[in-house]
């Protein structure tokens, strides 16, 4: 069943309806951005890593978001325990694997989170898609241009093996699940400029997993908000110091007409 | 003795004109806009967490800011010994309880605290007072909507038990010192859209704490300037983003006149 | 040989052709506008401080840059750890010793890391460069205005005693190696009123140290930009919330012109 603006429109209305609180670990450098947007596009966000409280945080979570962009030991702790709760609960994990194939740290911890707990959603660049799934990949830092398409083959195997749904983002972000796969064509070229926006995209995810049971149309939904909201904000700005600021006032203010007119889906 | 225009714009101008050095303890998701924020108004900020610093931090510096946002074993260890210090020092201390009742550690962790080094000034939202206060309350993540009324009577308490000014603050900001109460009715509804606002607020307690002894009246001028400021940014803002640009550009640019023509305070 | 308007223009050409990877390892409050900074001015950021990871991501870097403002044990750990292996490596060292002077243990880790691994540059504001060289300055805080002049002499004994570049930033920014010296009056007093615009400073540093050997013409360039676009920014600017937005934005887009133009260097 294709994915069409007036769900993406129901989706949006059901976050901003239920603010579901989206429980996030991530990383500091997005830590502040996250937040603001989980709030602009209606969630209430909370953040929280020490192994005292991830459990008990998890617990009143409707969904819960891992990005491992700043990791170290004490919060993969956090994160385990955090993810182990989730899933125990019910409640949809979503993994954003930043830097994987950088750092063999980085590459071992999210396959070790993903082995311990699949996620609901996998969401990262093409590069740390392909890192995952497979040892020769080399990223070059977070940024990395490598050709989307080179990682779907990547992104199927993962959606297959851990029965999740795997979104290869980029200039075409690609939403995956097994046989299904969606595209999405929107956003823009200042959007990667921003640092962070990334992270955002994976918070979204959580944002829409945690109201919608389809976790393939819930990825597809926050996918297609953040590009619209990206194309939006460029219109207006001026530079990525600007581009950040009217991203949130895209988000807050996102209207179905703006959806219904810009959604770009294949 | 009621709080007037001009106590405010006197502590304003003391905060400008004295530059005091306050120290946060505070969290990641806040932290930079805090720094903005002590810096807009006139304050230097600091930001120090190691337990093998924070005494000689607080040794240099006007007033102490707690935040428990994104605790952690470490974080707290030195929050004890800051507090500690700075109790001997003999400077205000401000805790801000984010969090508070939305999982045992918080809750536990700002009843240590407390319990340990009696506040200055407690500034929470409803929810987070009576958190404190009572262990019956409930609390959905830190944006909880709870009348704020309903947690006047723990603020109320706690300001017994503690001799400390203890905030409330939502729609209206309730400042209460015993029988004391100041009802700010300045804000915005696009404040709580944007992350650490509240966190900020809790900070700008501590740099009018710093230049006010008289506690209550300098809780009352710094949740008034957070509130005009506000006011004056909402009107020039389209949405979350810019309201947290123009919510600095007014709290720099913050005027007499402006505090006098705006100011609601009962 | 001075340094001429084309020279930084070209470093700046080289920086957004090269985009090398500057792997920061910094404070909470900067971490954001450093990241953003360093993708704005055409760099690739990467923050990772665990120190089971630094020495990989070093060995991906061009640039490490090692900032002070907020420590703690374990993340000096891994200072030490990524510095000795950028040394091995020869990638250039970049040092901000936010704080220092302003506790003890700020004063003993930044200098305990440059006897460990000396800089190819070390860029602080004129009290941390004294408290470096000197146990009997004082720093209050972050933000002091001590003289620049007086810091010089420091700089130079800091520059001589470890072979180093040393910038002490402020109203004019003095650039040094031995018995060089290049003044940079660039620059706005709104940047002050920015959280972390020096954090930055260093981080542009790593970013044209990069790129050009000369590390001593690499910070000049850096200086330059810096106060180049935060002239630029200044003029759209209503306050230190819109500043940090017009930066980024000036940084992003700035032109050849531009720098002719406005560069003030002696």
């Amino acid at each position: 069943m294709p994915i069409t603006a007036e769900h993406i429109c129901q989706n949006l209305e059901s976050v901003r309806r239920k603010a579901p609180l989206v429980h996030s670990i991530t990383n500091y450098v997005a830590m502040n951005l996250t937040a603001n947007a989980l709030l602009a596009v209606g969630a209430s966000p909370v953040m929280a890593h020490a192994p005292e409280e991830v459990e008990d945080m998890v617990g009143i979570a409707s969904a819960l978001v891992i990005n491992i962009g700043t990791l170290s030991g004490h919060w993969v702790e956090a994160m385990l325990k955090a993810a182990l709760r989730a899933e125990k609960k019910g409640i949809p994990v979503i993994y954003d694997p930043v830097g994987a194939g950088a750092t063999p740290y980085r590459t071992r911890t999210i396959r070790e989170l993903i082995q311990a707990v699949a996620p609901a959603i996998l969401r990262g660049n093409a590069s740390e898609i392909m890192a995952i799934a497979d040892d020769s990949a080399k990223t070059k830092g977070v940024d990395s241009a490598a050709a989307a398409a080179a990682a779907l083959a990547s992104a199927l195997r993962l959606s297959e093996a851990h029965r999740c749904v795997v979104c290869v983002s980029g200039e075409t972000d690609y939403v995956i699940r097994k046989k299904e796969m969606a595209r999405i064509h929107n956003g823009h070229p200042l959007m990667p400029k921003v640092t962070g926006l990334g992270c955002t995209a994976s918070a979204l995810c959580g944002a829409f997993a945690a109201v919608n049971p389809d976790h393939f149309a819930a990825t597809a939904a926050a996918m297609a908000v953040m590009g619209i909201a990206g194309e939006i904000a460029a219109e207006n700005a001026k530079g990525p110091g600007s581009m950040q600021v009217e991203f949130l006032d895209a988000l807050f203010n996102l209207a179905d007409a703006e959806i219904e007119e810009r959604l770009k889906i294949s």
